[in-house]
């Protein structure tokens, strides 16, 4: 019963399988090797027209390298304030963006409004050199709170973006889990809604450690070769970054990857609603996010269960955590069991 | 018949292994989980001491975090003109270090002498606040030449760079490869010798992607865990890389992995040497270098064998390349096999 | 009617007179000069303790550096989000301090609250190492909003601060106007109330440009030589910044600059009462906010008075801007007449 | 008899009047006012061509800021090894420029030669992305040695420079010595032969602080307007470095002072020469080198003399320096008295 984080989980079978196929014979270093040209033209096959892709082991680093490209130093990216980038990096798009900055928005159910990047926009123009301009919208999809963006919010929201002349970055630690939700294609909710880079996760969804910057316009991609050599994240056994993610994409393994954990995510909601608990967001993706009773917590994980009570700072504007409600954040992936759920069920009911 | 870097091997098996045996279950992400609890009571063993130790996943962001670790960015590293963070590592130890200064210095067969350095370190010290002092000294073990630092060796440099004030940093890429023609102990040629932090090499030495910061003083590693983080080199599902490195320790496998690549390297050498040919440096570890005639070279590249032909300023001060020579770099692994050797050799005889 | 700024001000007739005293023989350069070891002594004499100075020409150069002193790239200053390093210094911060972060706080007349601060150093504790986690309080003495920190309030919210293993830096470009309102010495409402680093002001007051980094304890001073000179702020002939701060200082010069200028703001703040308009914040250094109407705002403006209308979201959560109200921000200076406030309250009568 | 630094003068007067003149009434802020518009028309007319002009406080600055934006962070600035930005600025080029990486090359009489800077290149092209490649080529002129760079010279290397796709700086503190040595208007020894971007100084000349980064296109200057306020370098009372500056150039007013510094140190020279002293370099500028025995080193400063004696590596492939030796070096500026060189003169003939 681990649904602390969709990174607890192993490695999804066939790209292990993939690592140990690859470890045969030699091959030139640092990408210059057959199975990263290979994967290169998979991705635009993948998303229909030519992009860049960049492959780095974390999803930290391909954040980090992407905002850097897209923003100088002297001006902001606009970001939901719950993002990953806000709260969880470190500061590492600061620190690769030679002290960049984040402008952490609100907005209901983990999401941005077009009003609320407008507004932004509209502050955070003008005023030179006094002031950090907005270079960049970073958007998270599958959210924070589990929940997604339709394509024509961001289509939306890329427009407004692109008006106020700021590049589109997407962050995709849980594309896939979107992917499958939407029913939507990879390029129709990335590019063609006019996302410039996106930072396309495969690690939650199956991988041992790789993620791909992706530039759907090459022609502004050159750079990045050196920001990522620079900042350690070129491996050297380049192949084994390139097989675990061809594995990924092959056959649609990472959709049926995805579905799979989106669907454990839809059963333990219905569970959690069953019981009479209050789903603070849209269950949309592979996080469900509900009210926990403190003695029932207390249950939960003496049986075992494992995931993570947050912040209740993340609920404001958005639902009032009651006196003696923990805000519990449960998360599936591909290596979630309908046994883990079903004995989580079964601790409910009791 | 690859002699192009160690880096185009592949996975040496038990490390391979060592990963699928720990796809098993759930664990707890970014260094929680009992591997990597296990593997650094392993390296405190290895190294006869308490040490504090962190993964990456590449070499360029273990030299990096160490040396900006040790060094403010208004200070310097003193470290071999020919060594890999001056000419290979696009500026990362400059990044990560807030823009510090590396200062190259010349030195026969690709080491510092303790006069160098003593010079050094007196001429980049005092006139303060206008100069960049020098603040670490940096050494590389095995050097880029292929050749070895002795434990009095390191235990003389490193006694002028703590009396000049600076911490002691090794490059270790190939650590193992020069321990094991030393026949001396880790301990012995690290903190016993006087150097401060390691950077532990294993992806040469046969890993996937696997590189450790070793602290010997665990006082001073603190901060390094948010330096990881925010450089994007906190694995989430980090016991992958603990388990390689745990493998690549296990019953001196390191050792014999390394035995094998240094043994393969003197076949070549003696090879070499009986064709007439002339080695630049002193054969150690597992880097050979040798002064190809160019129409030799074209024969061995047309029958398929692989390797660098390097700069020839690399050769300054320490040997003139004749007209119509090439310096040429023939690097083994733990997958170079004696057939391979003993192909290469047949085309030098004929 | 010039109300634009402190800074449309020239220089105070002392002190130009004392840079063309100044002006006589040679000095050896950055600092090494018999002025500026006097001014040190005059400083120490000043605060009532040894304290360390660095002069440097501008407000953001001083507190950029002192932000970067005192908190290590991965970490956080808390501060107003109206404060000048987060809103008007063009990321200096972020810059200076390799990627830092600022965390905007909300406040009430623009001063932060004890409450405000103690969840937010809550709030950015603990997590290592994902999240970036406060190093540094940043206070504005006196505010953006013109409005002043009591002893007893700073007091209160270093001791929060120190409790919470923050330091804390007061940002004083106006810092005189705050002192002769309070009646207290500069040790009272600084480092007897808690404060570690000041950017101590004087060029708003009267300087040329002249501001110095005064830290209390001088300890912690050391590496602040080499970021002054690395960020390009250490003068050659730094005699001329010495002796603008000297005469600054010399027999209260500085204290009867500021209590003039806060002399006309009562003044002024009178006035604009007096014909009925709204004063937004207490009126309690040199500036004056008032909410004026559109109509009386192009009146002001065609007769030739100075001022800015700034953006309405600086009131959030403060008052309400009716529909058809400007934000006007009036700044006196030691330069201001009483003729120009006449001429200008006479416009308001009409 | 102050020989020490062109920085141990004070103000020329007429710059210093200037301050005083333009103390009067109120002035917008930021460079916002008319004497800065009027200056940047001035830089216009002076160079023959519209120019974009930066002005800041220190030489430091103005070198880290035009490099930084020259220069991308993984790449290098070549330039001779002992120029002021390698050896004397703290690492501020690399600071500012995110860590880029100075490539110091050997010279004789401190200039570089076009064979050397051509070698550089080709050593700094290439080997993406692992090595810090070549972006830059930074000048000086008069160099460090007081030597000069003529006209020919810079095409000759600009041209070397545009071709392998560098940009070219100059860094002319002592710029007006270079010019009147030279005999050669201002747009002859720079944009005409193929300066990109220029340090144009003035403090050295005679200016209390004021030096000014001039972009010959100015279509590559916008964003320093940004770098330059996040650097702390934006006067908030701009009028005062602009009057600087333009009294500066008022009626050949710098090319004045300039040539009295220059003759002074011509008759220094004639009278160390006329001693019997060995004269290091050409005394083409303001700079003065001599080997001086160490006995009348010590009469000479015994008689008040004030002058450095440098590191002896400088000389390192210019002149040997023999034992009991000094390598003393003497400046020259606008304040240089003739009396005072006689009595220098004096003391050497007893």
């Amino acid at each position: 019963m681990n649904f602390a984080s969709d990174n607890t989980a192993g490695i999804a079978p066939d790209i292990l399988d993939a690592l140990a196929a690859a470890n045969t014979g030699f091959a030139l270093g640092y990408g210059n090797d057959p199975a990263t040209r290979a994967l290169e033209r998979q991705f635009s096959t993948l998303f229909e027209r030519e992009v860049a892709v960049f492959l780095v082991p974390t999803g930290t680093a391909a954040n980090a390298l992407s905002l850097a490209h897209l923003t100088p130093p002297w001006a902001s990216v606009l970001c939901h304030q719950q993002s990953h980038i806000m709260t969880d990096e470190c500061g590492a798009p600061e620190f690769f963006g030679g002290g960049l900055k984040l402008i952490g928005l609100p907005g209901e159910n983990g999401k941005l409004s077009p009003a609320t990047v407008e507004a932004a926009i509209a502050r955070y123009s003008g005023h030179r050199p006094h002031q950090v301009n907005a270079a960049a919208l970073s958007l998270t999809q599958a959210t924070e709170a589990g929940t997604l963006y339709r394509p024509a919010d961001i289509a939306g929201l890329a427009e407004i973006a692109h008006k106020g002349g700021l590049k589109v970055h997407m962050d995709g630690a849980r594309f896939a889990n979107a992917l499958v939700r939407l029913n939507a294609g990879p390029a129709e909710v990335t590019w063609k809604a006019g996302v410039d880079v996106l930072s396309f996760g495969a690690t939650k969804g199956g991988a041992m450690a790789a993620e791909a910057v992706v530039f759907f316009d090459p022609a502004i991609a050159d750079a990045m070769h050196e920001r990522r050599k620079r900042g350690g994240h070129l491996f050297s056994k380049h192949r084994f970054l390139a097989v675990q993610m061809e594995a990924f994409l092959r056959d649609d393994y990472w959709l049926r990857l995805a579905r799979h954990a989106n669907g454990m995510a839809d059963r333990l909601a219905e569970h959690l609603r069953a019981a009479g608990l209050t789903l603070v967001w849209p269950v949309e993706a592979n996080l469900v996010f509900a009210l926990l009773p403190e003695d029932l917590d207390r249950k939960l994980k003496a049986a075992g269960a494992s995931y993570y009570v947050r912040r209740a700072d993340m609920l404001a504007g958005n639902a009032a955590a009651a006196d003696g409600l923990l805000l519990a954040r449960f998360v599936t992936s591909f290596a979630t069991t309908e046994e883990d759920v079903a004995r989580f069920s079964a601790l409910l009911d009791r």
